[in-house]
């Protein structure tokens, strides 16, 4: 078969632009044997084209003037490895327009305007491929849209952050939340400013773009119900533990009937299940659908050329399938409603600090049973002045266990605020 | 974009081609709207058109004569779910010569006559896909040929059938060999014969697929060395627990230079591991490569459904991409010399039950030592009237440990065989 040249544009030529750079460059060859299609950067678009740079392109390469690369006819498809939501989206919308395929890496923009995007990509009858938005190598868009399309996937299961399983995975060592912090920050695994990873807002955006794709419905970023990691402490680890369980930050994403549940907390995952295992700022995702049962995905879920392989993924499955159709039309095709939070079902594990008296023991106990909420382990711990109480609970619905913690938590017995995190069965 | 109607032919219609014929109609509208084309299944070969099936198809569409499926001109594309080398080879060949893009679920055909069948598909011009030969569900095939097609995977490591993962894990539990296996068969999990799976003949054969996919160089099945997990005994397993591993039948696939090597045999795996955490009959692979590091795929690796859903993936994956050149060429693009398999090197784990003598364990150790084998870590245990050795050490090429062994084994102070099995850090 004769090779067919193909012009990439990249607009963003930092870190993850050089390395999509030299990849296509030295995998050249590779890539043409599989697709017939030999890749070349022909443009790039950089704030700066004077700046020094890794793995430099021709300086004919290099402009700072978008129409300049939306123009430039030799360009067939363009990368997008800017980041951020404008000018990043508005350039990948003209480009759209003018009929040229886009791969983004662009986790917010895919997660806030994902579902605006799909649309102009549709009605412009070219691809938007975006694996490298979420969890870099790990390959889980492309399983879901391709691997999965005819599988009713109707619950995704994620670690889809690096920093918080870090840190709650050393925490499973010994020390508090904030030396395991420190740690990380030390060793490069989390930012100077960690709010957008410790607060779950970074794994919040990553399971909408996820559900969104599963189940083909918009999920908007609003929708996720999240809870960082910031309140855990190493006596919820140590309760893990003894109940043969670890605390993760677990995503999920559930399609319960004709609604959806997109949420992102502490979760307690029994030592068995597939996340369980996953240690330091590695990711993995396990999806769950009809025939396939349970398949799970892990990988690095960061990293400059880590993200840049999965962009090159999605370049070499552009080209590869152009043309005839497939996935070139608009991933949210329907609007489910979104189920209210209160009603989403687990097995709960809770924590309360309370004070050492007669009778506290019974309240709790009482408390739960009269929001119809039933216990199925329970451990209490002396500590000076006071008692710990480690419960895990039957399968109930949210709102019930957190309308008996509110209840608990307004009686001055009980110390503090209640800890609940969902379990993870095996 | 206008629905195109797409003919499907399957050969067989036993447990994966009905099951098949049942996911297509039933996710008609989803694959659909995914990729534009509407499946249906419009023939079918089988043995004997008036048996009674699951998910019978119109009378109409059945007929035992492969000619008739071949020249009907409404099939676009087969799904050869059959199994067996022959017919189901021939038919393949045929049809792929006659323009038709062919899946096919069948390992051994795979395994055996990959290189041969791609050459073919690729000089026709269309595709041959084989998801569901390797780990049913798993989507590891098409991961390897369009995710990583630039990556430069060079190790896999994989736990790749069901049956004998499901013995080692139940052995760790308490009970022997034959105990596990006999469990396994009540459960369904074994066959009544399970030759095919406990001598790692059904793993070598997925490895080789994976290993050709990989590397792009033709593996002979008969070039994958492979040990089974007859001789694992309950000492080595607690061996393994005491040591922080455990004991999986594992595949290593590894390019090592321009040498490529693939073996299958009882390895010890670090508990950080992923492949330590695959549990029951489930399956995992994980791929290392340049820029990916480390990439897992875990889930059912065998049954009806799971295995239809890989296939029913391909032909979606073909319909989305034929015509454009994706996946068209040549699979097996060079060849690999098969590496000296006493040069490959890894750490070892060995087991010596030894006479309770004086001098015994010097002897081991001066044996490994005159081979250039050093000794990481040993634990002697005392049994009645002899002695067992457990020993992890440091990494060596197989061939300078197997020598160590073979001259100990000569020994009269050394009982039986030794036991070896390469370990897999974390």
């Amino acid at each position: 078969m004769a090779s067919v040249d193909v012009g990439v544009g990249l607009l963003g030529y930092g870190t993850v632009g050089s390395a999509v750079s030299r990849m296509l460059a030295e995998s050249a060859d590779e890539i043409e044997r599989a697709t017939g299609h030999r890749l070349t950067v022909v443009r790039a678009l950089v704030r700066d084209p004077a700046k020094e740079r890794g793995f430099a392109p021709d300086e004919s390469v290099l402009t700072d003037d978008f129409a300049t690369l939306r123009d430039d006819s030799r360009v067939d498809i363009v990368a997008e490895v800017m980041g951020g939501l404008e000018p990043a989206g508005g350039y990948v919308r003209e480009l759209l327009r003018a009929g040229k395929p886009v791969v983004s890496a662009n986790k917010q923009l895919v997660a806030r305007e994902g579902a605006e995007l799909f649309a102009v990509a549709s009605a412009a009858g070219v691809q938007l491929r975006f694996e490298a938005s979420v969890c870099a190598a790990v390959p889980v868009v492309k399983v879901l849209r391709e691997s999965l399309v005819a599988e009713n996937v109707h619950r995704i299961l994620g670690i889809v952050n690096g920093t918080t399983n870090f840190v709650l995975s050393r925490m499973e060592h010994g020390g508090t939340y904030a030396e395991a912090l420190a740690e990380a920050q030390a060793l490069g695994f989390a930012e100077a400013d960690p709010a957008d990873d410790v607060s779950g807002a970074d794994a919040a955006a990553k399971m909408a773009i996820l559900a969104t794709v599963a189940f083909g419905s918009r999920i908007l970023l609003d929708e996720v119900q999240r809870r960082g990691i910031e309140d855990v402490q190493p006596a919820h680890v140590a309760a893990a533990a003894a109940f043969g369980m670890a605390v993760r930050l677990i995503g999920i994403a559930t399609l319960a009937g004709s609604s959806v549940d997109v949420r992102v907390q502490p979760a307690f995952v029994e030592r068995a299940h597939p996340l369980a295992g996953v240690e330091g700022s590695s990711n993995a995702v396990v999806l769950q659908g009809d025939a396939i049962r349970e398949v799970t995905l892990g990988g690095p879920g960061a990293g400059g050329v880590e993200t840049a392989s999965a962009v090159v993924a999605d370049l070499v499955s552009v080209v590869g399938t152009s043309g005839t159709g497939f996935l070139q039309n608009d991933a949210c095709w329907r609007e489910l409603p979104t189920l209210d939070p209160g009603t989403w079902r687990a097995s709960f594990y809770v924590h309360l600090d309370v004070a050492d008296q007669p009778g506290v023991l019974g309240h709790a106990a009482t408390t739960f049973a009269s929001h119809e909420v039933s216990i199925a382990q329970l451990v209490q711990h002396l500590e000076p002045e006071r008692a710990a109480i480690d419960l895990v609970l039957h399968e109930a619905p949210i709102g019930a266990v957190e309308a008996a913690l509110d209840q608990l938590a307004a009686s001055p017995e009980v110390l503090g605020r209640p800890f609940i995190a969902p379990v993870i069965a095996a």
